[in-house]
């Protein structure tokens, strides 16, 4: 175990946030962003990885500020066009954000793996920390709903808006999927495992179920901390507070600590949910309480800096 | 042979042009264009057809009028990401243009024929000729050079420029490759062929090269007429002059008229080549001069026009 290498697993918007709070705290060979999956599918014949390219436009300052996913300023003059054939419009593809996806689909064809297709663009991107996704298996999330069915990922979350009540979240692949050898290797060496403020059971889930990483969390020498994607009884973004409830999870940080519950050491929660630290303690972790929402860059360091401090006082 | 159907023979930017000449002069239902697939190829996991693209944006009004290809007013904001991967970026693929790639490639892995792909994309641009390729089978125009090897064909025409000088070309696949049903049935409806103003050896004779064309077309009932796309000794656009003179051809109607000699009972040149009639007309073919050059929209159908009137004198 190197000194003092971070280990973040991160999946959608929060989870890039925090990863680049990390990435503006730590020296670039200090830190790995081990990123979801399950969100993965095929559409328009592109092979898109929506975790993955939020991560890596964050990291690379390209990401929308206001969405938070896809390229700032970019441009859907070929969404239109799919539109005006009839085609599918309901992913949206920026034009620069194709450009993303034709690479990473020829490359996988040519017989590359996943991880140094990820690699090969983060470089040309300039993000310096390492992005692994944390399979280059197939894993896919799919969503059985009240009254609709299985809906694959990105049907339920975009094409339905995540409007369907959900029973119940598969990880199809994921426990026939290998973790890297890079992601492995990044968590031997690491200091400290942060679970991001990711959506526990659409984000963090389908990397745990991905075989092996459950019990190499559960027993690795690195500290493990959570940030609560949970603020106030609701998710800062996305369908995590309505899924929980969904999933008869308590909605708040105590459901997603106690959700995490044999895999942490501590557990981040913001200052507006101070109340409930003591519920947290009694699943027997450390607690952090501070302002966990941000808004702006310095927000995302500030609330990286303090977590790795606390951090050494596990 | 019901009676005035009308088949087009196009390649690109000049093939098109007469195409919407012909278009605007003709009942869609009694023109169909039958379009060169040679020049067709894989780039970026992208299925892409120029030929069929130049012919199927001009009729729909979309190409650009500078170039003559590519779709007007069409951004290039994923090529230009492309190239921040370190991707090729030598062919241009506009954003707009993007979404023709990728409703192709995807309709064509799905199992499609190309001959149905062009049909639906047509028919939502709105052009109502049918367009349809020569062959659903695959050809590749490769060009053969001194002192560069064998290129294929995009190579040499938009990424060596056309500046290697051709030793010979070749069309492969093209001899296993078999007119569709639906270009079959056209050549036996058709009243008149008409060869457009496109590059002989790199346009019209990838299409001749398809099993069992050129024997069609020199048996058919339908009057042939081809137009010259060689005036006052150059081509209008293209690499047409330079290739035939390095194919040993001679650079003038002349050389184009014996170059279909078999195939054709009428030949159109151009006035600025007036005194050449009398050459092409030793060659067994009637003879009709006037001005070719089609600037402007109306002197695509006024060719057109004059064409057709003098199709029936044949």
């Amino acid at each position: 175990m190197s000194a003092g290498n971070v280990v973040a697993l991160a999946g959608g918007v929060g989870g890039a946030k925090l990863a680049l709070g990390l990435a503006l705290a730590l020296p670039p060979e200090r830190l790995t962003v081990v990123v979801n999956v399950g969100d993965d599918f095929e559409h328009h014949g592109l092979y898109i990885c929506p975790d993955l390219d939020t991560v890596m436009y964050t990291l690379a300052g390209l990401a929308d500020p206001v969405k938070g996913w896809g390229i700032a300023g970019d441009t859907n003059a070929a969404l239109q066009m799919l539109g005006r054939y009839g085609a599918e419009t309901w992913f949206a593809l920026g034009d620069q954000d194709l450009a993303t996806h034709l690479v990473r689909t020829s490359a996988l064809r040519a017989g590359a793996r996943l991880t140094e297709v990820v690699g090969r663009m983060c470089r040309a991107l300039g993000v310096a920390p390492r992005v692994l996704p944390v399979t280059d298996d197939r894993v896919a999330t799919m969503v059985d709903t009240v009254g609709e069915g299985a809906l694959s990922f990105q049907e339920y979350f975009v094409r339905r808006r995540w409007e369907p009540v959900v029973a119940g979240l598969r990880y199809e692949g994921a426990a026939a999927a290998a973790l890297t050898p890079e992601v492995s290797a990044a968590l031997d060496a690491a200091a400290l495992v942060v679970f991001c403020p990711s959506n526990p059971v659409l984000s963090i889930d389908p990397m745990l179920a991905v075989d092996g990483l459950r019990a190499r969390l559960a027993g690795v020498q690195a500290r493990r901390v959570a940030v609560s994607p949970i603020v106030g009884g609701a998710a800062l973004k996305g369908p995590a507070a309505k899924l929980m409830a969904e999933m008869g999870m308590e909605v708040s940080p105590v459901g997603v600590a106690a959700h995490y519950k044999d895999l942490l050491d501590g557990f981040v929660l913001d200052v507006r949910d101070a109340g409930l630290e003591p519920r947290v303690r009694a699943l027997g972790m450390a607690t952090l309480v501070t302002d966990t929402v941000m808004n702006a860059r310095a927000d995302r360091r500030r609330l990286a800096e303090t977590i790795l401090d606390w951090s050494k006082t596990l």
